[in-house]
């Protein structure tokens, strides 16, 4: 099967385009009347650096590129739009492959309502998707970047953190198990029923590793509800965090005891010997956004937020005049975050 | 060096931003105010597969990654907006070579008005680069597709074919003879003196391959002047008419003795056993555009394109009822594009 040949296939598995998309792939570009301000993001992840095949479903692989594109859209506050993907093929990935990769991201873009409009396939050593997401705005002001945080604004974070980084630690030990019980590697592919002795608790963070959610709804809510900076923490809180203190020009504080971590990091953490504050600061890909309010509108936005039926929002603590970023423990101490990787 | 350290770096390159651009690079996403509709394409290039790491320099291959994304902007008759790059970074290629093609890439940005507004930056097997580009028109109505073209046009080329084919074969003799002389791969990087030895006309051929423009001028004032239909020829004109014939459903019948051949083509097909109207029709890599027209219009297209300095606008043929597409040869002989393949 040729290049156009699978272009054509591929395209007739795409959900139909958003009212703003007049003409989607196939002619040299996409059209698009964009209703006012547009957010533009890309992100490319390859096999072996961003993922692994035998690890995740190309499914899997395929949601998760487009969930790390959008979460940035959600960062900006922004309303899902366009998605434009480029693919490069290894040779071991046959056609019904390619399929399901498609597969995987045309579910995620129905769910968000997201066009997938234009793209790319050629051949590539190593299996690899680049997605350039497009999101809209009615106007540039009502997109959030890193740098409107003043000194006393609040700071806050969507959902639960270190999700993500215990289902790594997981996947990892199962990755093991299952290359001591095949030796001769007959199948490295991912399978569902290799999970199936976990407990729900279990699954569920290995399902934050690999089936992210970007937090659209979330972010258009928190600029709604006047965020003065927002950044995706899909690198980590705490180097997200020094991030936006920067581009701010702020200091940021953040209280380590209010952190909410999701249910079973403490468990995994203790079972790898690992500390799950760590997992929640440095562990990265728990795809939440990061804030900050003036104090007087969290308690609306965290109404607002609970309103969707979303992630909740936590406090976590304070921008001050300053730079940099710092965590208070438990104990009292101050750490900069680049101290949980001796902590990890 | 860090990504972000790189990262910021890359950006102290990049020329300023449009005046449509809200926020460039280092936030979560670009923030853009298009002035109304947008036409965005994406194309990746690797090493190996699109070009040789070996017979181009850095910053050709940097600029010819842009130039191939705002071809497409071309073929829509678009303003050149944004573009975002996502490079694929091996290990064999260091800070320095990271500066050169991006340095390539800015240049072509500079000439062409274009924003280099974003990217990413990650590992990779092989050097790769992942270009979306944006462009711009007042409304929907202005961008030209594939699919306008009515029986009657005239079909209309601008510039000169077979160039860039031609030049691919210099370069391979050159790569060979450089092998030859260098058994032992001392260096394998392309160097401007191995060139110098060639004529200018052969100079040209190859920087035709290396060095390719985007005819945005020619798009825009073949927009303007009515073209119904149009489509960058980068993939070989027969099989882009092809595509044009498809989508618009009509015939498109070439006069093979009116393709203008840029100079230099019959001769190097001779000295390499080749047909030039193989080189013209299959070659590929012109990145000239192909438009059909209302045949009133044609006089006005041709003056327009005369009176920017640009490419010229050549007549080849003329859409037809019916489907598919044909080359009329000097003899009388009657050929489908597929059957270049043959003759070259």
């Amino acid at each position: 099967m040729g290049e156009f040949e699978l272009l054509a296939r591929l395209r007739e598995r795409l959900p139909p385009p958003g009212p703003q998309v007049r003409l989607g792939s196939g002619d040299d570009a996409s059209i698009v009347v964009p209703p006012g301000a547009t957010a533009t993001s890309v992100d490319a992840l390859l096999d072996g650096v961003h993922f692994r095949r035998g690890s995740a479903s190309l499914a899997q692989i395929g949601g998760k590129a487009l969930a790390t594109a959008l979460s940035d859209l959600a960062g900006m506050g922004a309303e899902p739009g366009e998605a434009y993907v480029a693919l490069g093929v290894p040779a071991d990935l046959d056609e019904p492959g390619c399929l399901e990769l498609i597969d995987g991201l045309a579910a995620l873009a129905a769910e968000t309502g997201t066009t997938l409009a234009g793209g790319d396939l050629t051949r590539a050593p190593a299996l690899s998707l680049t997605v350039t997401a497009v999101g809209h705005a009615a106007s540039a002001g009502e997109l959030v970047t890193r740098a409107g945080a003043s000194a006393g604004d609040l700071l806050a974070v969507t959902g639960e953190l270190g999700g993500a980084a215990a289902g790594l630690l997981l996947l990892e030990r199962d990755s093991q198990a299952r290359s001591a019980f095949r030796p001769h590697g007959d199948s490295n592919d991912y399978r569902a029923d290799d999970l199936a002795d976990l407990g729900s608790t279990e699954q569920e963070l290995i399902a934050r590793q690999l089936e992210p959610r970007p937090q659209l709804a979330a972010g258009r809510a928190l600029a709604a509800a006047g965020a003065t900076a927002m950044i995706d923490i899909s690198d980590g809180l705490g180097g997200d965090a020094r991030h936006l203190a920067a581009a701010s020009g702020v200091r940021l504080q953040i209280d380590a005891s209010a952190l909410p971590l999701a249910a079973g990091v403490a468990e995994v953490a203790g079972a790898f010997g690992r500390d799950p504050l760590a997992l929640a600061i440095g562990g990265g890909e728990d795809y939440e956004l990061l804030a900050t309010l003036p104090r007087e509108r969290f308690e609306a936005a965290r109404a607002a937020l609970d309103g969707q039926g979303g992630p909740g929002l936590t406090a976590i603590g304070d921008s001050l005049a300053g730079e940099g970023v710092e965590i208070r423990l438990p104990g009292g101490e101050i750490l900069e975050p680049a101290g949980f990787d001796q902590l990890a």
